[in-house]
């Protein structure tokens, strides 16, 4: 993940958000070099962990934005046994529709930070016959989360209070695409934008 | 594509950045909101204006960063006509060795612009069952390409001049993947970063 601090005191605003990594540490392995910040851990943690980076930049005046690559899955680089999770491990045998209800019940249930951020992003599914399904059951949820806001060309806008929109995604990741498969995800978040007027 | 100035002056250094494009807006369709620009045509033109964008913000002093989502083949949402690419139509009849070869020769006949710039990306082929053998094939390829500087966790560190790099991602985009696929690259580029020093 790299964050991109819209001041000439970029340094200030990144290092300040790096701070808020610092309750991560022990669960997350973290490693920060010049274009951006590995993060290695269990979904709990590494979602939340992102979360608190972008609403800790969020809470200041100026215009930021964050974009990050998740992963997981990857048969080139397989998963840390640290990653281990219980929401992909059951995934397999519940049905598409049953993963929809779980992932939006777990938005509704999601802390309220008071930061209120737009997203775009894009799930990936890959090496697998059926992508395209599981893609649209994903979207499926997207528009009944709370958080869409509407679909653009390859991607999808989130809008909303940082907690509900880092759950929404977290969800996307866990729940949809195949539970063994590779799947990543692209996303920026944005928040004080001028061009919101 | 999204630019990202490091500097309080950031909208100064987007609107200059945008008229880079100018020049290619007969070949390519433009679209801007507030949180990225879409771009949509053939990869010639396509890359040249990506590549221009930034080279004209990295020409000034602050540090600019830059991130590009590129899709190709996406099942949801056809190319438009205008992206037809003679590189992708051949590419079905050709070996691995073979495109690793053209890949290699259209590096070394970019020109060069003089701008140093450092690009971080990852190379993402979706639906198909094989796809981390074109994926090692575009990585032997990337290494022989004058512009590669490390392999990182998920992705592939570039550096060198834009026109060299911007060269690279284009190959790596057309060039590996099945010509008919889904193909996609999510790439970060950065210049006149304080952390290089």
């Amino acid at each position: 993940m790299s964050l991109y601090p819209m001041t000439s005191d970029f340094l200030g605003v990144i290092t300040s958000g790096l701070h808020a990594l610092k309750p991560y540490e022990k669960d997350l392995r973290i490693e920060t070099d010049d274009m951006s910040t590995l993060v290695v851990g269990a979904p709990e943690p590494l979602f939340d962990a992102i979360r608190d980076l972008f609403e800790a930049s969020a809470k200041r005046p100026e215009h930021v934005t964050m974009h990050v690559t998740l992963s997981r899955g990857c048969p080139g680089e397989p998963d840390d046994p640290s990653c281990r999770c219980e929401a992909l491990e059951r995934a397999q045998d519940q049905t598409l529709a049953e993963r929809q209800e779980l992932a939006t019940e777990a938005v509704k249930d999601a802390h309220t930070s008071g930061v209120l951020i737009d997203v775009q992003f894009s799930l990936y599914v890959m090496g697998s016959g059926d992508h395209m399904e599981e893609i649209y059951g994903c979207i499926e949820f997207l528009k009944s989360s709370g958080t869409f806001l509407k679909s653009k060309n390859f991607c999808t806008r989130l809008r909303g209070d940082a907690g509900a929109v880092f759950e929404t995604l977290r969800q996307a990741f866990l729940r949809f695409g195949p539970a063994e498969g590779h799947v990543t995800i692209d996303l920026t978040a944005s928040a004080n934008s001028p061009s919101l007027g």
